[in-house]
């Protein structure tokens, strides 16, 4: 027979096994600023968030699949766990009495007009963007000067390893677009581009490359309304053809020629280069458009005049095919966009267009442009 | 005489002027998001902070300076223009209803432990880190293998214009080091030491060098207590010496000698520089503290005793004046480390020591250490 103090220590043990438990399996996101408890994920991928606000009386923490209430605890500090949060990056804020803030919590990246709290939700099994023991590349932070807004404009560029060591070797480059909201650092820090292209080239999956990673975001001309057009587009267009493009040409040990680069984006990055790599075959070799809302949606009803975007798109087809090397689309399985993506696929094909398609759980978000990016430069410059 | 129809147009147009100057002299502050009015400055560097809170009952502004109520307008908007501010760069955050949190109108930035709002004011005819048409240099985000975390870890290289042309030049190498709650993204956002080189570079005012800007956070050795000491100081010197000056060596077109190196930092940078780099001689020939506390404040009393940190310095100051070539300190004229900063320098003097010692206007803040960088910068390496 056990003694009464046996027994005590036997459910003390038994106590503490649990609070150790529940503690142990919930660890800070790996997106939280140093030495922050909080946000904190369990192995269910269930979030913890936490803020402390003593006098407020309606908190919330606004996450892309809903907004959650949180409830006030000891010294003012409010806290929620939500459920399961689906892998990948995503944007989140607070509301505290009605008002969008930042948590302090968390690192800061730049999307969706503002440069607030994000949260990396790691996805089991998933390891191609984590920092491995691989040889790294660089990413270059540059600054160009622009014809088009008359002012020193920034970009990046990875360049792989051996880059510096290499000197006779030229590169082929990737021109790699963000989407709107955005602005060049999230490739970068959403993206983990130079991460990727690290990863598939140890394992030989891509070739070296360059990747340019430049801003997208130029003035509208006047008059013209905000959307998809060939006149909105002409900036941009610019930009690229005659600041970006021959500022790496000169800069960097670029193998300069159109079947030696790619053009690609996500959503209006995405829109970008299919109407700007499209009507420039002479100038890059390949393009890839990924979750675009170019071809249909929500601003736009019928289906889409690929003709009006890109003369000769629908009745020259085979011309398209004799330049690209790789026309490749992608979208997120659960992006509303999906649909008239897969719809474009198939009418593109009955055109008689050579072009690769592929899919990604997920909606409009990092997780399926990182897996898209991935995809696409294991397909170029081969 | 005129008649009253002059007359009603003469106070219209005096009444429109007064507006018209009201409003055009306020502008959204350079460190705002893309489209972002609020925060704005006026000419006389006064904020107006500006935050959507419907519920609140209570929000304030936190600036260095000091705290400032906001007064709640029409559609929940709370607003507040603060007295004038110093320039430079500073953080700040809103407190609603007692949370602390940040602006969704202004770019983030990691400082004081957390990542988030900042503000630049201009400072009247001060243009040393403006983007100017000068040629550009590089900055390399770069990760390399550290033996004491066992881990990758992440620093930034600059280098300067023509480094990637002029394939036969080696160059010098200036080790710069942030202060604490910094990381080394705080020399690139904050500091802009890219844009600080480049100009100065471009006035010759300063030799082309590389600049390593690292993370100085290391784990403290158990049981060392936090505060200045030897002990504690030896992960960051094991670091610097054993894995960050040999990547930089090995990778960069360096001249690999002490007359070409030298060590600077920031606060807490500032006191590792003046440890490790007065210990190491024969490895850094410069050496830059700028507004650190190790030489009293606040968890000391009584004079600071030089030979504890670094044997051999009251006694052998001659040593030390015939091995390096710059030894610098500075401070902010208004940083309350000022006094025994100032302190310091004459007790060294006494004790032989050729150094340099500079003040700047300013608390303990990114202005006098970006006049600190440029100051220091044109002293080395000549």
């Amino acid at each position: 027979m056990k003694t009464p103090l046996v027994s005590c220590l036997t459910i003390l043990v038994f106590l503490c096994s649990i609070a150790k438990g529940v503690q142990s399996d919930s660890n800070p996101a790996p997106s939280n600023v140093a030495g922050s408890q909080y946000p904190s994920l369990d192995s269910e991928r269930r979030g913890t968030f936490e803020i402390k606000a003593p006098e407020a009386s309606n908190v919330q923490v606004d996450l892309p699949q809903g907004n959650y209430d949180m409830q006030k605890g000891e010294e003012g500090i409010w806290r929620v766990t939500t459920p399961p949060i689906e892998p990948g990056f995503h944007y989140y804020s607070f509301r505290i009495d009605g008002a969008l803030v930042f948590d302090p919590g968390s690192h800061a990246f730049y999307g969706a007009s503002r440069h607030g709290s994000g949260i990396e939700i790691p996805e089991p099994g998933v390891d191609f963007y984590d920092v491995k023991d691989v040889p790294h590349g660089s990413l270059r932070s540059q600054l160009y000067f622009s014809s088009v807004t008359n002012s020193w404009r920034h970009l990046f560029v990875y360049t792989p390893p051996g880059y510096d060591l290499n000197l006779d070797q030229r590169y082929p480059v990737l021109y790699l677009q963000h989407g709107g909201g955005e602005d060049e650092t999230g490739w970068v820090n959403q993206g983990k581009t130079d991460r990727i292209l690290d990863n598939l080239i140890a394992e030989k999956k891509a070739v070296p490359m360059l990747v340019v990673i430049a801003n997208g975001n130029l003035p509208r001309p006047e008059g013209i309304p905000f959307g998809y057009s060939l006149e909105g587009m002409v900036p941009f267009s610019e930009e690229l053809l005659e600041n970006i493009v021959p500022f790496i040409d000169e800069n960097f040990r670029t193998e300069a020629k159109a079947s030696q680069r790619a053009l690609a984006g996500l959503s209006m990055g995405g829109g970008q280069s299919f109407i700007v790599g499209l009507a420039n075959t002479d100038t890059f070799g390949s393009i890839g458009a990924f979750s675009t809302g170019l071809f249909g949606g929500i601003r736009r009803s019928g289906p889409f005049d690929a003709e009006a975007f890109v003369p000769g798109f629908v009745t020259q087809a085979e011309t398209f095919n004799e330049k690209l090397e790789i026309f490749y689309l992608s979208c997120g399985e659960q992006d509303e966009r999906i649909e008239f993506t897969q719809q474009v696929v198939s009418d593109f094909r009955e055109h008689g267009h050579e072009l690769a398609f592929n899919s990604f759980p997920g909606g409009h978000e990092w997780q399926v442009w990182r897996k898209s990016l991935r995809d696409f430069a294991q397909r170029i410059f081969r």
